[in-house]
């Protein structure tokens, strides 16, 4: 049976963790990259639809062509971070439902024009879903994270996903946050603010 | 600076953890339930927004009054659990701002009718971000989860959430899993049909 991980495994990942602004100088490796995917992607998605497609803005060149979509404070962030991953939603997810998902006919409840707005629905779910399972890897493999939603979808998209089925979704900065860059904590609701037990 | 946590904190986590569908006879207590929404608090929300809402089906009158919404397959996972949570979002979470995000006028972004599309995308995105941290919580304290959509979101908002501000997105029951209730995991994408290092 499992019991609860210790209390600085869950500090890491939880109580201690900060959405960082700045960073310090150390880079995050192909390697590190791939190891949050590999434990984000076990994070299960609606009937494992798996939408998200990530774009790990590494070099300065792309840092620079994702920054000129973002609001000012959010552009330095992004040009100054290790690097800083797209979270984009496939709105096809459903073309590989038929692997995916093998033992019924899934991508039926998805396929054609009319199912469009149930796809994007889903898509946008599961991909913030497993958007979250990154940055809580990130967090678990000893990184840390800055989630951004300011920054002009359709110019990402245009510039990233041009004749794809793919949309931006939200950007979260990768590296190892500098403690000098981040404020006092903001409050948090307490359980009753936003909790019933039934 | 952080290392990555253990492997057996990472399978737990992430890599062996799995949507259960049958729980063993084990109650989740009202302070396990407490314990997950201190940590899943933490998780990031833009502008720390927060605006997932928590109503915890324990009791049977409870669970009964959410299975009756869901299809047929979820409705037993509902009864049966020893917990089943309806992750909701407050479309009005625009009123906690001015506390929650002190240092500038953020209710002004998402206050007034015309906002509502930008609210409803808002409180979609920054809820499921805070069920994924949900889920994951549980798991780091030792818990399974069992996330689901296949409800009908119109009556279970009617009957959990009438008269408020408050939309469900999904649903997870919460408990020890049975590991007789799975099947064998289904397949991931590798990372190179999903992501990109730019």
């Amino acid at each position: 049976m499992a019991e609860a991980l210790s209390d600085s495994a869950l500090d890491q990942v939880f109580r201690t963790a900060r959405s960082y602004n700045g960073w310090l100088d150390r880079d995050v490796s192909d390697e590190q990259i791939r190891a949050i995917y590999e434990l984000m992607k076990m994070g299960p998605t609606s009937a494992n639809q798996q939408p998200a497609r990530i774009v790990w803005c590494k070099s300065g060149k792309a840092k620079q062509r994702l920054a000129q979509h973002a609001g000012e404070k959010n552009r330095h962030k992004i040009l100054t971070a290790p690097v800083c991953a797209i979270v984009a939603m496939d709105l096809e997810f459903h073309e590989q439902l038929p692997w995916l998902f093998p033992h019924t006919d899934a991508r039926s409840w998805f396929a054609g024009e009319d199912k469009l707005a149930a796809r994007e629905s889903q898509a946008f779910r599961n991909s913030t879903l497993q958007g979250a399972y990154l940055m809580l890897a990130a967090r678990a493999l000893g990184l840390d994270c800055g989630p951004m939603s300011g920054f002009d979808t359709a110019k990402v998209n245009e510039s990233f996903f041009a004749g794809t089925p793919y949309q931006a979704n939200f950007i979260s900065t990768v590296g190892h946050g500098d403690p000098a860059s981040i404020f006092d904590r903001l409050p948090r609701l307490d359980f009753d603010e936003a909790n019933q037990i039934l």
